[in-house]
């Protein structure tokens, strides 16, 4: 039998609603903080995704890269802020010289182990607000962030934010933190053994090194900042504390990739089930336009797995996303030349119904129609042909009424508007 | 500087509105329609696509297929049918031995040459009915997909339809076919000798060869009916005829690929700027399921290419879907240290608002909240600080109000309110 590559998912028609409800819920927030989507290709060219994140592990080791029929070398988008500045550069939507402020969703590919929650094949929503340095979007980023993952019901929610300066703090923190570290350098996993020569900052990040007492007294960016950095970063958390924003400082967040600066944050779980998942995060990028061909432009950007957000709903609300019921099941008992007419007359006027293909015994066709859970089963058979009726029954009262074929549209436009009102 | 990849398309924040008008009106319509939606991955075993479709001059030559870090031979998918009976059968999805009823929307990619609305990634929006050989069916999808184009606005439509019979009249036919045109082997162009050998159905689709000469007494499948089949697809032909559906018998019309039986169809833009341009089409598969290792279960199908769709609204009354206002332009003059939690009050009452990040003349501020064309500018400085107010400037009216701080979320609710009803 064929299967599903490794690493993928089917959304299968059970789990469809609860992404739709997701993406309806990200295009509502996205419309209040007046973000406008972009979609940029799944396909960009080799150097576009590996020039930036140059240093970075995922982009190194995990792209899915191939050549295309004319040699063209291609990679399937591991993240979307690198298609997203191509774009804003290409298309120079710096010209207006005004913030220009995206949110994008859809799936992202890289080669990695496959676990609960992580797959090779992924979607992210995200968001991207350029040409700004202001620490008021900084702050408003955040708002977004966490505002999103409230509005969706999951709560027991804080940001966690982190400052790691400007790109001289960055110089200056870095030398520290490799000299530190070069201490302790039999002790590092084999990865941060790695990292300590091209990304050394990673190390806060790591996994298995944070749980090692080694680390207890490692550096942290937050006591090399300069003035102008640290106060910057105490304006952002001033407007969050006004904001009602639960934030805590953690000063060991860097973020997995390398071209951060100033604020850097993680939205993290702290329910019991999701201890200190990490939902989603983000930062301010300085270089990126400018590597990417562009002006001297700073932005600012989050991204969430859809993956991740589907299984924190998982544990808190998701039961309550019920899609609608079906208004209509049309059982015909009888052959009938004009079904699909019939039919069409319903869904001209925004009728959701379903109806049965074959004639076959009643019992059979009536459970059928109850399978489909309609809050109305309509039966047309011989005799109500001949009388030009419709046998409607109203499985919510259990009562069944008979309605002239000429009046059914208007009797169940009634019907279906006092059931929702 | 870095450029997207060719054949493929940035979508920017002045065209998104338009994908996401199409797209709801797609969920509107496929829930009208009892259909839910599934989504396969973009990556497929090789075989899967390949396996199918095994004559089709597009899976031959024009997929993007490689090897992963693990030697797996994968393919983008160039259309979605394979996937999705793919995941039906992994998932045993026909045990509940009813009619499942699928739609998808998402990107293929096919390696082609770029043209006017062609593109090598592209999307498609299409239907799958899978489980019943109802006639009804066949009937319905061919209404559901008329009617779709219908509900956007795009007139000037007709369904051309077919039937190329069970795969006995398709044996015969072929047969016939191959004899026919052999004797004008030398007429053909280079791709019909090939297909002469591999897929002659298809040359009846040739559009090089069709508007020769020798083409013209070229067999109809229509005349290779069984009694069986004609009465079916005579059937079909009623259903339509009785839901005034436009429809008109092509009888060269076979589609490309190569597993099509009874119906298939296409919708065709009549319009004069779009002189006979297929918006997408289907029919009726009974291999596809038994091929990917299913049971022998018949479906039907039909795909729309996404990008066409939106060259046709172009055509039509895309000018007429304009993305809402803003509601709300907050100015705020002077530096102030609540700003996020001002904007955050707003927002957490649904009103869109954008605001300015930094402080500079009130005139290039002013002009530059006039470009985000808000319903509503507030304007917060240092007097309004004072006395805590807010001024508001409606801009429709060109009225200007004084509103106490703690009364704006009122105002503004019934102000908003007004103005929608």
């Amino acid at each position: 039998m064929y299967q599903k590559v490794k690493g993928t998912y089917d959304v299968l028609p059970n789990e469809s609603p609860y992404w739709q409800f997701l993406e309806q819920k990200i295009r509502e927030i996205c419309a209040i903080y007046n973000f406008s989507e972009v979609r940029t290709p799944i396909l960009e060219h080799y150097e576009v995704i590996h020039r930036v994140n140059e240093d970075s592990d995922m982009v190194k080791k995990q792209t899915y890269d191939f050549k295309d029929l004319s040699d063209r070398l291609l990679t399937l988008r591991p993240e979307q802020t690198a298609g997203i500045i191509r774009a804003y550069v290409e298309n120079k939507l710096y010209a207006n010289q005004d913030i220009s402020k995206f949110y994008y969703i859809g799936p992202n590919f890289r080669y990695e182990r496959p676990q609960k929650g992580r797959f090779r094949q992924f979607s992210q929503f995200g968001v991207e607000a350029l040409n700004s340095d202001s620490y008021l979007l900084d702050a408003e980023i955040v708002a977004l962030a966490y505002n999103f993952i409230k509005s969706l019901g999951i709560n027991e929610i804080k940001v966690e934010i982190n400052s790691i300066g400007d790109s001289q703090n960055r110089i200056e923190f870095r030398k520290t933190l490799v000299e530190y570290f070069t201490s302790y350098t039999e002790l590092l996993c084999d990865d941060c053994k790695n990292r300590l020569l091209t990304n050394p900052l990673r190390i806060l990040d790591c996994k298995v090194c944070s749980k090692e007492p080694f680390f207890k007294n490692a550096p942290s960016p937050l006591n090399y900042l300069n003035n102008e950095s640290k106060e910057r970063f105490d304006k952002v958390l001033e407007e969050l504390e006004n904001a009602n924003i639960d934030y805590v400082v953690n000063p060991n967040l860097v973020r997995g990739l390398d071209y951060y600066d100033h604020t850097v944050f993680e939205i993290v779980s702290y329910s019991e089930e999701l201890s200190h998942l990490a939902l989603g995060g983000g930062g301010r990028y300085s270089s990126l336009v400018k590597e990417l061909g562009g002006p001297d432009i700073t932005g600012i950007g989050f991204a969430f797995g859809m993956e991740r957000l589907l299984l924190a709903l998982n544990n808190s609300n998701l039961i309550n996303i019920v899609p609608p019921l079906l208004d209509v099941y049309l059982l015909v008992t009888t052959n009938y030349p004009y079904k699909i007419s019939l039919l069409q007359d319903l869904r001209k006027n925004n009728i959701t119904v379903e109806t049965n293909y074959t004639v076959g015994s009643f019992k059979n066709m009536f459970i059928k129609a109850l399978n489909k859970n309609p809050k109305y089963i309509l039966i047309a058979g011989e005799d109500e042909f001949k009388n030009n009726t419709i046998t409607v029954k109203n499985l919510s009262t259990r009562t069944e009424e008979i309605v002239k074929k000429t009046n059914i549209i208007k009797y169940l436009k009634k019907e279906l508007k006092t059931k929702k009102g």
